[in-house]
């Protein structure tokens, strides 16, 4: 079964190496406006343009409006943690950007661009990001390495006048905080109640672990792991770093009160949840640590492309909900279920920042979709369900409204009609130019 | 006859404000490659990606092949110099550049991304590009405020890994010369012989002399005046200000050998070509210097929107040939067609620059495409030849291959041929997006 699934994951790979050079990229300049013939240059560019520049020099806001800002998102990384494969740099980076951009566009109709930096300096990539902002609606960090992460995501935030979401920080919180928040109604706990084990202190588990704790869940019954073992007070390690990681320090603060010490092995003993973002395994969690685990526990093991332990052995253990980070098994926790829906929502009300509260909201909607269909093994919805993007933006451009983020007011229905017709549109055209033999099929 | 000119070029303005609101952007992300259903995901995105990230790592050059970058180009402006605008800052200038893109798309089928800077400082645009590179497959400038822009250009040319034009200085100096060349065929004078007027000191003129010096004419014959009058070494006013405008004072030293001084009459005695590309006028330029020039006048009025003298005045002054920067003139002098097909054949080799001798290679196969046809009032192709990309691509390509600063092989046909594919497909997805609605007509 190993072997079978091994085997499985090599298609892609073989496929990709095929499609790639075959497109020899995912996305291009689309058209949006009509050319019928060269006088139609006269108005969108030289000399009828100046009449819309004219206007915005005397109402900014009106580059919302004259312009493709409202829609337009940078996808930006240094390449220095790609997927599974660490830093591999800017311009090896730049095939997974764009198969981004391409999610982006597919799944929640946001025009999305791919840019590379050539730079690893915290400073750099924060200066590049806020010099680059005129252009964009908003920005999407993606695969730059932890710890550094930490610091570009507070300070752009806070200094830039867009939204700036690190797509393996509040994405994967997002998600995971969706799939938990449905794990706990089906096996009927609490999120007050649980003990939450987290394995891996990679930006990924630290946000989701922030998300969650600000979502009801109690951080003092709660442990982490990381290569060395349970943290705590008593890590001298931690101390001794605890400049460089200051998140990881704090976890060490907040967690962990009964100061449990040990390994994975001891943090997994009566446990209720086990959320796991680290080392591709399997193995590295073990049959017999789950069956130290509370009755009806709940366990993501998220690590790609092979889980921490396999979900056939994690279930024949005891676990009563499984998820993986893929789509070949049940209950995919995947990123691509949330961001395309959330910048949907913030662009569609011009918001100038993306809240932890609209990430609450876009986990409810995402943990909604499922009401009537709950259950161990669907607990999240898939990106074949278009709809619920829609619903996603809609909830998410309403949060944006209630909390003042908002530059623009919009109703419910509005978001929600909206974001069904820049998805459906998307889709349209796509279809459209397969049909008509503009996209061929891959060689 | 000006007034209803001038009610014609209200138009497009009138246009341009009802129809950027209604489409809000000119540019989306397009989809190149098939998605037919979630699977394809794991190919485009992970864990398929992985394999072409991987194979870019081992060989970097593979970039040209997994990705986009061999035919993306940033349009980098800092708003400081937009059309007759003037400096209006990164959002107000952004119409402008989603134009620019539009027309690398449409007429030289480049995928083309506008970036605006927040930031008016020459290092800081110096290093942003640098910055942004990796995903680009060349960089154009534009808008930017002379003379910065010279230095700007100058470091960029030299540091960067990829070519980088600034439009404003080396695409109105290709197209100018290209209408000089033929507009020299038709009064039958040689290039090495005639007294050439550059009024205006800006960034297209003093590259349109540079380049024009370099193709053969004499700057000791030539003169260049600017709001101040003659420019020479008797200028106090320049040579005081020689530190900051060097460009200027160098043209006061190779140009202006029997030392004329004076005022733009006095610069267009005797004058067999004048090349205008300072303020809108009319007046700028009175009908009785044209008379005063020798016969067979050359008169490259190209002032946006309103040309520096009317060009039927010009005629009735006794000017041989007149051109514009206008569309409704004969003859219109239009940075349009030559970045497109400049930039096709740039990209289709991957060029590491665009060489001066590009640039000429360029403006020949421009002179020559009007070959059997060309007179006193078509002395340059329009927007509508779209042939002509093509053929500044191959032409502009054969020369990178020549010069060694291409880094692929292609021959003159498969360069050509690939060029007018590229412009096909860019027009024939317009047409079709027009013809099934998903390109509306405006409101």
């Amino acid at each position: 079964m190993t072997d079978d699934l091994l085997r499985k994951a090599e298609k892609p790979a073989r496929d990709a190496m095929k499609w790639h050079p075959f497109y020899r990229g995912k996305i291009e300049t689309g058209i949006k406006c009509v050319v019928r013939n060269m006088d139609d240059f006269s108005v969108w560019y030289s000399p009828g343009v100046a009449a819309p520049c004219r206007d915005i020099v005397e109402n900014p806001e009106k580059v919302y409006e004259h312009t493709g800002k409202w829609n337009t998102v940078a996808v930006v990384s240094d390449g220095t943690r790609v997927l599974g494969l660490g830093d591999i740099g800017p311009e090896a980076g730049l095939p997974v950007m764009e198969g981004k951009a391409l999610l982006f566009k597919y799944l929640g109709g946001v025009d999305a661009v791919p840019i590379m930096l050539d730079t690893k300096d915290p400073d750099k990539i924060i200066e590049t990001v806020l010099t680059i902002q005129p252009s964009f609606g908003g920005i999407n960090l993606e695969d730059i390495s932890s710890p550094k992460c930490f610091r570009i995501l507070d300070i752009l935030r806070e200094q830039a006048r867009i939204p700036v979401w690190h797509d393996d920080q509040q994405g994967t919180a997002t998600v995971t905080l969706a799939g938990l928040i449905n794990a706990l109604k089906v096996v009927g706990k609490k999120i007050g109640d649980v003990r939450i084990t987290f394995i891996g202190s990679g930006a990924s588990n630290v946000a989701c672990s922030r998300l969650i704790f600000e979502w009801g869940a109690d951080p003092a019954r709660c442990l982490f792991v990381d290569s060395r073992g349970i943290m705590g007070e008593y890590r001298d390690d931690l101390s001794a770093d605890r400049e460089r990681f200051p998140q990881k320090w704090n976890l060490c603060q907040i967690t962990n009160s009964e100061e449990r010490e040990g390994d994975t092995a001891a943090a997994l003993k009566g446990a209720d949840v086990v959320i796991a973002l680290s080392k591709p395994g399997p193995g590295t969690i073990k049959q017999e640590w789950i069956r130290s685990m509370n009755d009806g526990a709940v366990v993501f093991v998220c690590a790609n492309p092979v889980p921490e332990i396999w979900p056939w052995e994690a279930k024949e253990a005891g676990a009563a909900i499984v998820a993986t980070g893929r789509s070949d098994f049940p209950n995919q926790v995947n990123n691509s279920i949330g961001f395309p829906g959330i910048f949907r929502g913030a662009l569609d009300v011009a918001a100038s920042t993306i809240t932890d509260e609209m990430c609450f909201a876009a986990a409810t909607a995402l943990a909604g979709y499922m009401d009537g269909n709950l259950s161990a093994d669907n607990i999240l919805p898939t990106m074949e369900d278009w709809e619920v993007f829609a619903r996603e933006a809609a909830a998410v451009g309403m949060k944006a409204q209630e909390q003042g983020v908002a530059r623009f007011k919009r109703t419910y229905d509005e978001l929600y009609e909206n974001a069904r017709k820049m998805i459906q549109h998307s889709r349209g055209i796509t279809g459209l130019l397969m049909r008509e033999g503009f996209i061929e099929e891959p060689g």
